[in-house]
C-alpha cells in the first residue's frame, strides 16, 4: 500500500461542490454534523482514502472487518452539491496529517470544488448557554460572507490555532489558491455536543442554502443533557452541580 | 537492508494453503496456537521477514545471536498444507504494521493460498469458564462456514476492533481480495491462556479437517492454574481469590 | 508537499549578508531578539519555510490561518545586510530539525552569506545580575573576533552541548564550509528574558557594526520584572523572594 | 545530509583488521573499553558516521561545536591491525541502529575486516566480585576460539538478548557473512564500570594477541569506589553498606 491512497468508488459529475470536513475532534462537534448530513440528505459514497499513518487497525461490524479509512460522500442538498469527508481517526503522526490533508485537497480540486468547509469545535471550559460559531478563513477576502451569516472572527481565538486536517485543509488549501473556512461551534470540551454541531450546521445552511430537519440531532441532545443531569446528581447527592465537577462524556 | 525483507529458505509445493498467523498478543493465545502446530506438525521453515519496524536486538540462544525476524513454515496437518507464521515480536510502529502484514499477504499470496487465519485473544476481564471464539471476516459470505465451525460473532465485538497484524491481515487482505478471518480466544487478559489457545485450535482442526494432541498445552494450563493458586493463597492468606486479585503473569 | 520546502517571496540583491537565527528557545532570548531586529530595522520577507515537520497546524490572527512556517526577512542595518530567520516552531522530530537546518543553509547560500549566527539563550538555574554572552563557533579560528566583542569562551559549556537547530546549524555548517557562532545569553531559565535577549544583541551590535534602540526592549524587561515582584509577593506573602520560589513565566 | 553519511578521513592500507565497536550502554563498558584503546595505542581517525537519526546536536569542547557523529580509528595493536568504533550516542530511533549498523559494517568490509567484536555490559544488579565476560557469536563455529580465550556462554544469558548496535553488528554480519562476536563484562548496572572494561579488554588482548597497560583504566576504577565508599558513608551514616543503596554513578 501507498503512504497515502485514494479507492475511486464512483465518479458522479458534480457542480462546484462545496467540501466539507467532519473528522473526530473537541466535542465530537464536526463529527456530528456530518454525520447529520449523512443521514438526512441523498448521496453516494465516491472515495475511500487509507493511509500507512492511520492506525493500523480494522474495525469491525457484525463480524466484518474494514481497513481504517476516512469516506468522502456526495450528497445533495436541495441542489446544491457537497462533498462530505468524515471517518473515525486522524493521523497518528505530524506527516500523516500533512499528507492527509493534501490528499483530501486532491479529491477536493478533482470534483471542482468552489470552497472547502472544515468543520469542529472550539473548547471554552464551560457549559454553553448560547452556541456562537467562531471563524476563521484561508484569505481575508473570505470573511465578509461569512460574517453575513453569523460568523464571528475574534482578533485571538482560538488562541492556539487550529491542529490537525481541520486546520492543514485551510493552511495547505492556500497555498494551492483553494479557499477554505473552518467553523468552529464553541463547547464546553467535556461532553459530545449535539448542540454545538447544530448550531454549526445552521450556519452551514445559511451560507449554502440548504434545509436538513434537527430532530434527531437534538433528540441526541436531551439525551446527553439527562447523562448530565445524572452524572450531576449522582456526584454531588443533589440536582445542582457546577461545570467544573464534569469530565469528558461521550 | 530494505525496509521489509524477505528472505527465502526452501521453495516447497503447497497446494492452496491455509495461512496461519499467531504472533504476540493478549494472552499470547495466538502464539502459542501456532507454536502448538509447529510442535505437533511436521513442516519446515520458508520464509523469515526481517524489517528495520521490528526492534533494533538480536535473541541469545546457547550463545548463539539471531536477528529480530518472523518465520514462515510450511507444515502438513493429516494431507492439509498449512503456512504458519510466527516470532517474538510487533512492528514498533504504524507504518511496520501496514508494512508487515502487507509482506505477509505478498507470501500467502506467492503460495496459492486459500485462506488467511489470524489467531488471537479477546480479553473479557474475567476468569473464563468457558472458552467461546470469537470470530470476524473480511467478505460478509465467510461467515456461515466459521459459524457451522461454532465461531460466534457479535454485533459489537471486538467493541475497539483488531489492533495490530491480525486486524490489518483482514484489512489489506480485503483490498487484495485474499479472504481471511480472525479468530479470538476469550481469555481473561490477566495469564498467558493455553486454553484459550487450545480453544482457537479446536475450531481451526473443524474448520481445515486435521487433528493434533493437546497433551502439552493441556499439561500447560495446568502449570498455569497452579501459579494462579499459589498466587492467590499468597495475596490472600487463604485459597480462594477474587478475579480482580490478578496481575498479568505468563 | 514536499518534506522541506521552500517559498520564494522576494529576491533582493544583497552584499555578503549576515545570517541571524532566532527561533523558540531557552528563556525565548534568540527568538526576543531577531523579533526586536525585525522591528527597528527596515526590510521586506524573502523566504518562507515549510515542513511536514513542522506541527500539523495553522496559527490563526483576525481570523486568517497561516500555515505553520519559518520565515526569513532580509534587513538593513546601518549599510550591512541581514538576513534574519525566525518562526513560532521548532521541528517536531530529530529528521525534522536536520533537514529545516540544511533548508536554512541553502538559502544563507543562495545570498552569499559570509557568517551564521544563532542566537539562544543559556540556563543558569538563577536569576541573572550581570548578562554574559557565552559563544560556540564552528571552526576554532572564528573565536578571535568574537572575544575582541566581549564574547566569553568556557572550557565546559554549555555541558550538554547545543540542540536543535541553533546546534545544526554549526555542525551541518561546518561540513559545508559555511562559517557559523552561536551567541547563548545567560539567563534562569524559568523566565522569559527580554534582558538576556539584549545583551545577545548589544555583542551583535559590536560583531556587525550597526545600531539599534532598545527602548522597546527595556520596558518589556521592566513588564516582566513587574510580574516576578508580582508573583513574589502573592507566593510568599512579603516582596523578597529567593530563586527557587519562581516558575517559568512568558 | 543523506540519512546516512560516510566521512572519508584518511585511506590506511590494513591487514585483515579486527572491527571494535564500544558505543555508550550498560557501565559504560563498551565505550570505555574502546577509550582506552584510543589511548594507549598509536592510530588515526579514519572515517567519521553522520546521520539524521543520530540526535540534532552538536557538543561544543573549548567553544569548538562538532556535530554528533561516530568515528572509526585505525590502531596498530603490536603488529595487529585494530578498527576501533566510538562516539557519545545511540540512534535514536530503531530505523537509526539498523541503518548505523548497516554502514559499520560497509566500513568493516571496506577494510577486508576477519572479525567484528562488540563490546559491552551485562547488568547483574549486584556489585561485581569475579569479572566474568559473556559472549555471544553470529556463528556457532565461533564460539570455541571465545571459549578457549575464557568467555563464557551460557544458555539463557542476556535473557533479554542485545539491543542496539551491538546486538545487530552480529544480526546484520550473519545476513552479510561477517564474522562477529560480543563480549560482554559483566557489571552491577549502576556505576561507570573500568574494572568491567579492563576485563573485557584482556579478554580481547588473548583473542588478538596484543598487550596494553592496564594503570590508567585502574587508577579510575579506585576512583570510582572511592566515589562509592563516599556515597556509602553518607547514606548510612557507617562505612559498610548493602548493593540495593546503590544508584547509577558515572
Amino acid at each position: 500500500m501507498d503512504e497515502f491512497e485514494i479507492e475511486r468508488v464512483t465518479e458522479p459529475e458534480l457542480t462546484e461542490p462545496a467540501f466539507i470536513e467532519g473528522l473526530p475532534g473537541v466535542g465530537h462537534v464536526g463529527k456530528l454534523a456530518v454525520e447529520h448530513l449523512l443521514e438526512e440528505l441523498d448521496g453516494e459514497l465516491i472515495r475511500r482514502v487509507y493511509s500507512t499513518h492511520l492506525p493500523p487497525q480494522v474495525g469491525v461490524e457484525d463480524g466484518v472487518a474494514t481497513l481504517a479509512c476516512a469516506e468522502v460522500h456526495a450528497l445533495d442538498a436541495d441542489g446544491t452539491d457537497l462533498l462530505v469527508l468524515t471517518g473515525d481517526h486522524q493521523a497518528g503522526d505530524g506527516v500523516g496529517h500533512y499528507g492527509l490533508a493534501a490528499t483530501f485537497l486532491d479529491i477536493a480540486e478533482r470534483f471542482g470544488t468552489e470552497m472547502v468547509y472544515t468543520l469542529g469545535g472550539v473548547p471554552t471550559g464551560e457549559l454553553i448557554q448560547e452556541y456562537d460559531v467562531i471563524g476563521a478563513v484561508n484569505a481575508a477576502d473570505r470573511r465578509d460572507p461569512l460574517e453575513a451569516a453569523g460568523v464571528e472572527f475574534r482578533e485571538d481565538e482560538p488562541a492556539g490555532g487550529i491542529v490537525g486536517v481541520s486546520g492543514l485543509l485551510l493552511g495547505l488549501g492556500g497555498r494551492r489558491d483553494v479557499s477554505a473556512a473552518c467553523l468552529m461551534g464553541e463547547t464546553s470540551g467535556y461532553l459530545v455536543d449535539p448542540k454545538s454541531a447544530q448550531a454549526v450546521l445552521e450556519t452551514l445552511q445559511e451560507l449554502l442554502e440548504f434545509e436538513v430537519e434537527f430532530a434527531s440531532l437534538e433528540s441526541r441532545a436531551e439525551e446527553m443533557e439527562e447523562v448530565v443531569r445524572k452524572i450531576q446528581e449522582m456526584e454531588q447527592g443533589t440536582p445542582t452541580a457546577s461545570d467544573e465537577d464534569l469530565r469528558y462524556i461521550g
